[in-house]
């Protein structure tokens, strides 16, 4: 028999694309630089593994943009280039809305956080009205840090909900309904700026490989256990977007056959048995008053039976179901965020042993599971990644 | 399943590592040259997107090993360098050992099929007695073909069974037990030729955007159905390992809480209720004979019930497991394979059935679920593919 050849080259068609190997490639020069400080052209080569060559190129590049600036040395005797980051005055914004609450970053080119603000919103409020008050939130920060609105390369925005990346819309699955079907466009009218969309989780995961403890760890699961689960994966280093954006959605995972149906339309969701929506609710009932993430927190490290047995019932059901997907994507670290990582083990054991019991021995045996090294404050600073990783690749 | 040595490193040691990139960028004029003939580096340049400093380096490392050969031209009035793939006789071996054969094929760098064979094995093997076997069969191939020895760059295997890339050790978990602890050492003291080892069904994913018809593909989940279920992923057009390279398991997704254990250790695998086998044995069960694959087709074709029950429960929990996966991966497209293909629809409806009733709408709307479009040569091609990337990649 023979065969086929494979004739028509494997469509790299844009794998690995120019624009992608440069963006790693900057990304790196920049790391570098921030961790060593000013360095010639010969000892960013080394310290890289890049070429020269390569070096060269994108040094030119970046000190085109002004990210960099270059100067001549003699280093060993030899004419070389220092080439040393700028502060450009550029302000790469990031917003993260979450379901009682918005909070704004501001930071430089360089992963420095400028400004840091942090507001209430309404349980249920109206998605354009926060969306203006995060515009004027956002205007005030810019006057009162000295920033001209021209400095402000994007505004990264991330949304608790599945958002398609073909169009940036927001699809149903949002954590509030009115957050489905509302585009990039939208709210690039209401901020004044250019936007970057991302699911909240996605911007977690991001954040802990940019700003984040997990710097340098490859493959992570980052899971959000608020009023809906989601996850968040870096693969191969880099954030991984599939086919239309819609990844992670582990909330939709069915565990229960005939459970109640799902905001997504499915029935017996992950999302309808452990999500923080559903432990309260347990709590509260029959006890005529209101259960908040605060109770569950506070009950929680008082070691509250009830407490721990609910936290304990959704940590299994939700480590179970990421078990599954360690199978498939045998990740080194499963990150866990949202408001009630400051239980600790009490959050995180029930998820071990949900793990355990649906991973393979080898598999659960060398997944880390801890909790997100940068508490409420990973979303905003993974919205503003984005908007730095854009401006560092160029928007190539 | 899983994964991986390649022990000529295709340098993913540490992935977006210098050796990553240039692999990439090697592929890629491979791949260009392979569509429009030889062509100056300029045309090279232009083509890949790739920098004219990037080329020139990578033409003169393959110039080097042979892979290429340059020669002056002018092009439009202007000096350039032409570069065209040489024929270097190098052969690249694949070997795809399934439970019942072994398969060889021989293939040029520039993923031509020079040779192919298949024997069948007796069920139940000894596994260095079929390893012996497949070189015998390899030495006779080499002879026939007039190739020495020295031109074999490697021997890819493909092993049905989970891989430690760390060690190149086969893990527990494979389809025969015997498998289990044997190392890319032993393969290669066997073939006499450097060894390369995968896991099947990876070996047929990188196989199909390979030498297969969904070249260009980004996001794809290969399934490989048979005595054990196990799959390989491509993701942002690469192969993906994860951590210790045992990916895809996805056989050993728990469905049944109170089901049989399984050979991984764990219970109620989605293995011990829709692999070949079990639906062998439910089929023959109280009938006094042996069925085979051969019958479940024939039978299937027949529109016999019993066999399209067994074939429909089956697929649906296959593609149960399928939709979590997806709700997380979101690929474009899921790829069947195994000996069951044959029975298309009959195979592939219950197995999208089982995706809708666990993906979200959007996910199960958007994923298309085909058979492999190469057959019961997907994973030798595959084993010879890694070959021939690792020989492109100069082992870096």
């Amino acid at each position: 028999m023979t065969a086929t050849p494979g004739l028509i080259p494997r469509g790299a068609r844009n794998p690995g694309s120019q624009g992608a190997l440069r963006h790693l490639n900057q990304e790196r020069l920049v790391e570098f630089l921030l961790a060593n400080g000013p360095s010639t052209q010969a000892e960013l080569a080394r310290g890289t593994g890049l070429s020269t060559a390569t070096v060269s190129n994108i040094v030119r590049d970046m000190a085109a943009k002004g990210v960099v600036a270059t100067s001549p040395v003699t280093s060993s005797g030899r004419r070389a280039l220092l080439v040393q980051l700028t502060d450009t005055g550029d302000v790469a914004v990031g917003v993260d809305f979450g379901r009682r609450h918005v909070r704004i970053v501001l930071a430089t080119l360089g992963y420095d956080v400028i400004a840091e603000e942090q507001v209430a919103l309404e349980p249920g409020y109206d998605v354009l009205g926060a969306v203006r008050e995060a515009s004027g939130l956002l205007d005030r920060m810019l006057v009162e840090g000295g920033h001209d609105r021209e400095s402000v390369l994007a505004v990264g925005v991330g949304i608790p909900g599945p958002i398609d990346r073909r169009t940036g819309t927001v699809l149903q699955g949002a954590i509030l309904p009115e957050w489905v079907g509302i585009t990039r466009r939208e709210l690039e009218d209401v901020f004044g700026f250019p936007v970057m969309v991302d699911n909240d989780a996605n911007l977690g995961a991001l954040a802990e490989v940019t700003w984040g403890a997990n710097r340098g760890e490859r493959n992570i699961i980052f899971v959000k256990i608020g009023t809906g689960i989601g996850a968040g994966l870096i693969l191969n280093g880099q954030p991984y977007y599939g086919f239309l954006g819609i990844t992670g959605e582990l909330g939709h995972t069915p565990v229960a056959e005939h459970g109640v149906i799902c905001r997504c339309g499915n029935r017996g969701c992950l999302e309808t048995v452990a999500s923080t929506s559903v432990m309260l609710e347990s709590l509260g009932r029959g006890t005529g008053a209101a259960v908040t993430t605060a109770d569950i927190l506070r009950r929680g490290l008082d070691k509250d039976p009830a407490v721990l047995r609910v936290v304990s019932d959704a940590g299994t059901a939700i480590g179970r179901a990421i078990g599954n997907i360690a199978n498939v994507i045998n990740p080194e670290l499963v990150l866990i965020g949202g408001p009630l990582v400051g239980l600790g083990d009490a959050l995180l054991d029930p998820i071990r042993h949900g793990i355990q019991h649906n991973a393979l021995p080898i598999i659960a045996g060398t997944t880390s599971v801890r909790v997100s090294s940068l508490g409420d404050r990973a979303e905003s600073l993974g919205a503003a990644a984005i908007v730095i990783q854009g401006a560092l690749a160029g928007n190539e």
